[in-house]
């Protein structure tokens, strides 16, 4: 070992103790006489001293030690005369004997402190370098805690972990698979699987009964901010189980993760139906942290002569607490945020509530005061309060008055960091209609089971009814973002294919591409449900920090490239040849 | 939950509680006015009584209960009146109240018992019913286990798991990569991993100190018996570390694994140095379960007119210990095996230590009794035993005689399973030179540095120098099979960049594909080291067995083949245009 001790380590009860220490040199402070320096590495930092009128050539090589250089001394422990409480080791220093370099540094790219002043590009360049910073040390090793605790949490409810492979079989059906070409197989590929989704239940079907695994998947998409071609899931399946069974066994393990890495005890979880969620909050992943739930005001606003209101087919609004003190500026800007392409609302309808119990509104030339008051009260409104309001088509409305909600809630600092509030969404549709392909998708996924209570209607029922299905599907949602989601899948092969013909597949082709699971079915397949978490999103939602790049120790950037080894690159000629393929596209310089 | 209890939980402690399992129909036995069936599942068996007299239709149903029928029953326990005291549940059975069947089963391909009817082929089409058999899957829990057990004691020693990239880029040098083509980037290609090698060194020099990760690697090797194009490695890496805290640390863990997975205590393992490993058993990873040490005997018969001895470089042999006594016709068919293309020996000299004192041999003609008896001993060879010699150039008849020691091992069942010795070989060479290309070879990988003492010789010295340098890299051998190796690595930017010189890269070479990681040794990289285990292998040497594929849930066959889920298989022509791709090989029909 290079050192006796960590740089973290070190406290009053060693001293006097000779020691060695290893490390980096990060600050290097020299006051004539005596010279300074904090070394530092993953445990924490040390101060060393080094001392003119003891060893002078000592102290000069200390001073000549350049920033990030690695280094071995070897001293004495001992008491500061100016003591640091901020940092655990702030007691001690080190008076320094002798001094190894055991790796020198040119001066690195950007600073290696907390705060430092590289852009996104260089640090993920040298992220090697990044990745020395301690608030993203600190998320790393932050993540492999929480990997710890949830197989802490697995193997002491009999889960077990099971590896499935990743050379598997590619699927039009969902997102876009990562292909791998075989070369023992000439023209076959390979797909990096989108999750260990089939395979899961195939151990259910194998009697594993309890299954999870943390493990790496892979999507082709084109990557919208935060979101990368490979990305962490925690996976689980369970035999013998109702949904309620496995609401529970999860609520149990997101308490136990918040517990252990953040010693919050939290409550237990309220649950909503889709239909509530999308009603109350136009989203399936509602923040609950704040209040401001939808209400909807098409009985109150009838034949006003409002013609926007007259043909909408929703009116909805929020009350934002406390703004009616917004300036018209504040407002005019909200309006404008709302018509903004991305949001897409025609227009903005607000009502102050003034402090003197009266109203001003937008469209006061269409409602009085007594009709306000009535709006009012429809949202508890207080004094104080300002009611915002849209309208139109009700899909869409909902989907505008969520951003509008989510916005204000940041304006009015409602969405605290450090507040956590769990939701279980529940009773999503099994299907839903997709205009542009002019067929069912699965909501979740092709294997999710409808409502038992829906099965009857599903295998006999018309266009219309299918829309109406319900699936025993779940999302667990924290602070407004989606963390884990999964279903009580179908354990039936004539049901599966039901499904399949429902979700537009041939029977050549539901049979080509799942006919494994088909006929592990009719071989004694148990009930059986999961759920997957999105281990990168627990890790930044736990945190409050909303990139989950944060979280990845090599991430890739929106291109897809991870610009610190440079890949995706070009492979030789020889190796195209023997995989039986010639590349289309031209070589770009 | 459709169950109270598990089939593997219920003891006299519960005699009289109503309960209800699910599981499988493992048994079924009709006796008349009682049925007795055995429910199954990862837990173990419970014994269910139907009886005609309490219900008759109830007993009807239960005897027409095919094999691998899914059911559940609500019952109440009661003492057996004949118990099986070889199974936990013995002393107990249900009386069964009511009884729905969950999944029906077709006659399952081959028997689902411990010992089944199915050839390989066929179970690994129907993998998950093979899964379903209890050895099975009893290897795929202690791999579930092994896997805890190593991060429990890796996290204890403050290692972090961190996940590196598995969309990385491609490298010439060492096994062939697997290739995922790139559709945002036209016409390039990421590489899965063949370890995560780079990425945990470039984690040291980011001051991560410890390093773990349980991993899925990747190579597109030509699958010979028993490898696997993905497998699964427990990688690791230390910083400021020497060889030996490395050895001691993954002693430790090795340690840990006998004692909580076997309930074995291993002693401190013993220590052998490549040269010594390949003088004495003629192999880097000798069995060392059994004695049987090479002799060279060219002292002892020099000038013997003997031809085939006075020319050969080096004659060598063992001392089977008791097989004196074979027979002609034992020895005739070793000397056949010998001869086999496989191991390729001209001849094998044989001596018969016979129990009245006296030799005889092969070689009577060219050696008296008082040559034999100086052979005897230099092998310390016991009346009885019998001595065996081969002779030829040096390497190759090392090889060769490694063979007939494990053959003979065999044969006198002195590999004996459930006996384990391990054991760390050291001070491999840096290089091996590689007739066919005509250059050097990195004998572990080229980021190994050679012992401190060599590395004046390594950065001056000529060609032969280059032969004799020494690397601090290790394996760890448990009963001949190396189950770890790793090396204390390089840190240095210019060591590093020699070391690609003489493994034949050109500048532009090196810098293309290693460029990062020479770049980071110039900012402060730390000295380090570390190690990497075949977690698949390690499974198995654990339990004695040779195959991994029995401990991989879902392996591939030797055509790299998925014969579950038919995987690879041809994609689609939209699919290969996105990724500008096309293939040159015709569609097998």
């Amino acid at each position: 070992m290079y050192r006796s001790h960590t740089c973290g380590e070190l406290r009053m009860e060693h001293a006097g103790q000779e020691v060695s220490l290893s490390g980096w040199m990060f600050r290097n402070r020299d006051f004539g006489g005596m010279t300074f320096i904090d070394i530092r590495d993953r445990y924490g930092l040390t101060q060393l001293v080094f001392n003119m009128d003891d060893d002078a050539d000592l102290c000069a090589a200390a001073r000549k030690l350049g920033r990030e250089y690695v280094i071995q001394i070897v001293g004495s422990v001992r008491e500061r005369s100016n003591k640091n409480p901020n940092i655990p080791t702030g007691d001690i220093e080190i008076e320094v004997k002798s001094l190894t370099i055991l790796n020198e540094s040119k001066i690195p790219p950007f600073t290696i402190e907390d705060e430092t002043d590289g852009g996104d590009d260089l640090r993920m360049t040298y992220r090697y370098l990044d990745l020395r910073r301690s608030p993203v040390q600190k998320n790393i090793i932050f993540r492999s805690k929480l990997a710890i605790e949830t197989r802490k949490y697995l193997d002491a409810q009999d889960f077990i972990e099971v590896e499935t492979p990743f050379l598997i079989k590619s699927t039009p059906e969902g997102a876009r698979d990562f292909v791998v070409p075989s070369r023992m197989n000439e023209g076959q590929f390979y797909a990096l699987p989108q999750s260990p989704q089939t395979f899961k239940q195939l151990l259910m079907v194998s009697g594993f009964d309890k299954y999870f695994q943390i493990v790496k998947c892979f999507r082709d998409e084109d990557l919208r901010a935060d979101r990368q071609p490979e990305f962490t899931q925690i996976d689980c399946e369970m035999s013998y189980v109702h949904q309620e069974d496995i609401l529970n066994t999860f609520e149990g393990l997101t308490k136990h993760l918040f517990k252990t890495t953040l010693d919050i005890d939290l409550p237990d979880f309220p649950r909503m139906t889709y239909d509530d969620a999308l009603r109350l909050y136009g989203s399936d992943k509602p923040d609950t942290r704040f209040g401001m739930q939808f209400v909807e005001l098409n009985p109150l606003v009838e034949n006003s002569g409002f013609v926007v209101f007259d043909k909408s087919e929703l009116v909805v609004g929020v009350c934002a607490p406390g703004a009616a003190s917004w300036t018209r500026k504040q407002l005019d800007a909200l309006t404008k945020w709302v018509q903004r392409p991305q949001i897409g609302a025609k227009g903005l309808v607000y009502v102050k509530c003034n402090e003197d119990g009266t109203f001003k509104s937008t469209v006061d030339k269409f409602f009085d005061q007594e009709a306000l008051q009535n709006w009012a009260n429809a949202f508890d409104a207080k004094p104080g309060d300002l009611i915002l309001i849209l309208a139109g088509e009700t899909d869409k409305t909902r989907k505008q008055l969520n951003e509008v909600r989510l916005h204000v809630g940041n304006e009015l600092g409602l969405r605290k960091k450090g507040e956590f509030k769990p939701l279980w969404v529940l009773d999503f549709p099994l299907l839903e209609w997709d205009e542009d392909s002019n067929r069912f998708h699965a909501m979740h996924h092709p294997f999710t089971s409808p409502k038992k209570e829906d099965i009857p209607r599903m295998l006999n029922g018309d266009h219309e009814t299918m829309k109406s299905l319900r699936a025993d599907a779940y999302d667990l949602v924290i602070n407004g973002v989606e963390i884990g989601g999964g279903s009580i899948r179908i354990h039936d092969r004539d049901l599966q294919s039901r499904n399949f013909d429902l979700l537009g597949f041939t029977k050549e082709e539901a049979e080509d591409q799942f006919g494994f699971l088909m006929g592990a079915f009719e071989y004694g397949a148990p009930p059986h449900g999961g759920i997957a978490f999105g281990f990168d999103r627990l890790c930044s939602v736990l945190n409050g920090i909303e990139s989950i790049r944060d979280f990845i120790a090599f991430p890739k950037n929106n291109q897809g490239r991870d610009m610190m080894i440079d890949a995706p690159a070009y492979i030789d000629d020889g190796q195209l040849k023997e995989l039986s393929l010639e590349v289309t596209a031209k070589k770009e310089a």
